[in-house]
């Protein structure tokens, strides 16, 4: 830490709510912060903050800045600049400021939005010769800003030194010997003992990459949420507070997650307006980012197969649709209800909760394997026991079950997939025939469960020595002269059937 | 048609199979046709096959030419020139060499590749001053390029006008009384009655994103009857022959189309080598070339629900990784085979086959949303039953479900949804029992069917008025105060709780 009074250790530049909440976050660890946003409300702001929060003992941290030339100026040197502004061309529009003000080759920018992987990996090409282009994502949303996000950062390794300690010294904590969050939530008083929740990630983009992924699986994970909830509701009956109830369950054992408890605290909120539960007052009309949607394309693009993340991207689709749903619904043609005994509606809840373990497990070993493939492609190395390691608290999908994803990889750094982790596939052992009764009445009794059920397929897929991708080989073959490699030939000869001709003669190409 | 002896009326670059076939259609319905390609040995190889099929009564149609000026030299104009050339780079390349040859601006180049559609409507601004760049997307594979393709053509309507009797006469015909396709394989002797599989789609790249979707809806159909297929393999043990045998069966009926068909000789197809069924001889690793990649990208980034075509493009991703399958069919624990009784079975066989026919509509509704709210999107105005016709013969998901496709736009063209259309919903009433059964059995038998369950899965959340994105939409305000509208207020007003303070008070934003 630098202790020339007069100079900041560290600048932030945008006030936003994330901003804002970072720039208290690293004050209260002991670092003077230089503050900038083009809205001088928002710089008052924080620094208004900062001195409301501060305990009476304790000196000013935090400066406010008039532009980027006095930030630049009161900054210790290598300088090292956060951005929290929206990704896209405001990223660019900030560099370009900071050039103009004068930054220099060894100062460091760190961008902290949710920019797009490809944009930071030109970005840090862009301004090499004129800073050093860093990035962090940073998960958590606005609480985890505060007090504790999980830290992605990517770029320089040379960069990174500088930025190391405070980002150790930010980032969520882990207990290390439970795995579990340490939760504190006190301005002036951060959580200084445990495991932070930051590692260096990678080469440039590969931070980005790792949070769009976390986001991918994120929407999946709510999704599969969202359809316990509909099966729960219309298979069984039960009120949006039992609901509530059986989630609250489910987070004591092997389900435990930040999204199932404040999933039973949404569904177990009454509406202040009416009186009755919020949920159903709520419109069903899923809004996103784009976060979840770069994810499926990305597995798209690399050919890794993604589906409970796409669908959970289309779920969001469909609920945007509601005036043709509405329309629909008088029209299409549905099953009888299921008309459960007492004891039937017990084990169709304990058929549920395995279930969405099982597929959580599948919609995170597709998003690790797309972490896997693309890294493959783009020459990274990951060390996806750390990834695991710094989910575990700060972001949104913290969870005891990243505590497991943590220690398969430690044990096997190469795993090519987390099926192959006999800790999961042999927990899914115990719990498929749940797994697979809960599609099997949901089909039957006409309820969407887009996410659990092509989990399902994933799984099944992979159960296959042989899929049916020889017929399709044939088809494609037959109409287009496609070629197919045969099953008794080394791989890589192409075999054709000339299909139109009246005697059909196999060739080698 | 031109009669100046000297001069051609159209000319062709590019003679692999397709741009070859094309020429030698397009010769056959009368036109004299120029034709070069970098490798002479395809011109050569072109005009003998001219020769060699052309009925001896008749003059020479086609024209060898060294270079593109020879080719422009020799043209009757305006100019109509067929590129017929890789996607991508090559394109470009062949329009500056005829910029370098002198084309001029009131010429005609009608690109027939695979291209991507943005890039054919940057082409369109890029080439605009030069000369009239044009396009069509060719769906029917060499076959169809040779006696009949369904043509889509899009662009410059002013350019159309010289193509169209060209496309009209080369283009697939349809019977206008029965919709099927009129198909006849002669060389010198083209099908000149009946309707003509193209018609003017729109603006620049409109015509090759119908064809994209077209592709992806043939991603799809080609994974729903190898579901089939293995459904049928494994559930009931049939022999390749005896699915072929089924699916010849069921293409007599409500599923006929060209793909069951070659499916149905596919799997009943000796291997020339070791005499066994070939299918069971192809190495089931299929292969890909984007378009099907492209339509599940387009579908996500404009928030259109097409889950069934990225679930088939997914499959073929599983199909590659065949050493993955391998290590863990021994890892992952599945169920006990299905035993069914002969009865059972039959039932069974009945199910699948309407499976498949609802999960078709299921993802052809896919699609066609899938060009409509794109076309909303870029301004086209489109004719879904002039798709739908032109569909009928010539490509590759010609079907008589088009005909009924065809009757559903042409009683209302402003269809929001193919699921809204009575004739496929009261079809779907009667069938989607068995669609379920087929799911429900084929989860419980582990056999994985992603293609024919997320069709179902769309469906049913169709059927919704209400989804439990209202859960969703408050994890969301939960954790990043993302906000949401309430079922009793007007639309777009949004409301925030703030769930982290002790009073969780409602707010208007």
């Amino acid at each position: 830490m630098n202790t020339h009074a007069q100079m900041s250790n560290i600048g932030v530049i945008g006030l936003g709510v994330m901003g804002k909440n970072l720039a208290l976050n690293i004050a209260d660890n002991g670092y003077h912060v230089a503050v900038f946003d083009l809205d001088h409300q928002k710089v008052i702001a924080t620094v208004e903050q900062e001195q409301a929060e501060r305990l009476a003992d304790k000196a000013p941290r935090m400066l406010a800045c008039n532009n980027i030339s006095e930030m630049l100026n009161n900054l210790a040197t290598p300088r090292v600049i956060v951005l929290s502004v929206p990704a896209g061309a405001p990223v660019d529009g900030v560099c370009q400021s900071l050039i103009e003000a004068g930054i220099e080759p060894q100062d460091i920018v760190v961008d902290t939005g949710n920019s797009l992987w490809t944009d930071t990996v030109e970005r840090e090409k862009n301004y090499r010769s004129q800073f050093k282009f860093f990035s962090s994502a940073v998960s958590g949303g606005e609480v985890g800003a505060r007090f504790g996000p999980s830290l992605m950062p990517s770029g320089d390794e040379s960069a990174w030194k500088y930025v190391a300690p405070v980002w150790s010294a930010i980032a969520a904590k882990v207990d290390a010997e439970t795995g579990l969050p340490i939760e504190r939530f006190e301005p002036g008083n951060p959580v200084t003992q445990g495991e932070p929740c930051t590692a260096y990630i990678g080469p440039a983009g590969s931070g980005h990459y790792v949070k769009m992924v976390h986001n991918g699986i994120e929407y999946a994970d709510m999704q599969l949420i969202c359809e316990a909830y509909q099966l729960l509701s219309e298979a069984i009956g039960l009120s949006a507070q039992q609901v509530g109830d059986i989630f609250k369950r489910w987070n004591q054992g092997s389900l435990n997650s930040y999204l199932m408890g404040i999933s039973a605290e949404v569904l177990q909120q009454q509406d202040p307006l009416t009186g009755k539960p919020l949920v159903e007052m709520i419109l069903d009309k899923a809004g996103q980012k784009g976060t979840g949607l770069w994810t499926a394309v990305s597995s798209l693009q690399i050919g890794c197969p993604a589906p409970t993340i796409a669908e959970a991207v289309y779920a969001r689709a469909v609920s945007t649709q509601k005036d043709l749903r509405v329309q629909l619904q008088h029209k299409l043609a549905g099953p009888q209800e299921l008309s459960l005994t007492d004891s039937e509606k017990a084990e169709f809840i304990d058929n549920l909760e395995a279930a969405l373990y099982c597929a959580k497990v599948s919609c995170y070993a597709q998003g690790f394997q797309l972490m896997a493939m693309n890294a493959k492609e783009q020459g990274w190395t990951l060390n996806f026991a750390e990834i695991a390691k710094i989910w575990r608290a700060g972001c949104i999908i913290r969870a005891t079950f990243l505590q497991s994803i943590t220690k398969a990889y430690q044990q096997d750094p190469q795993l090519a997939n987390l099926l192959m982790a006999d800790s999961f596939n042999q927990t899914i052992a115990e719990k498929h025939l749940g797994w697979r009764k809960t599609v099997a009445q949901a089909v039957m009794a006409g309820i969407p469960a887009p996410c659990i059920s092509s989990a399902l397929a994933y799984y099944d897929s992979y159960r296959c020595e042989t899929l049916p991708a020889n017929l399709l080989q044939g088809q494609r073959d037959f109409f287009g002269a496609h070629t197919f490699e045969r099953t008794d030939k080394p791989a890589g000869e192409k075999y054709h059937l000339d299909w139109s001709a009246p005697q059909r003669t196999l060739s080698k190409l």
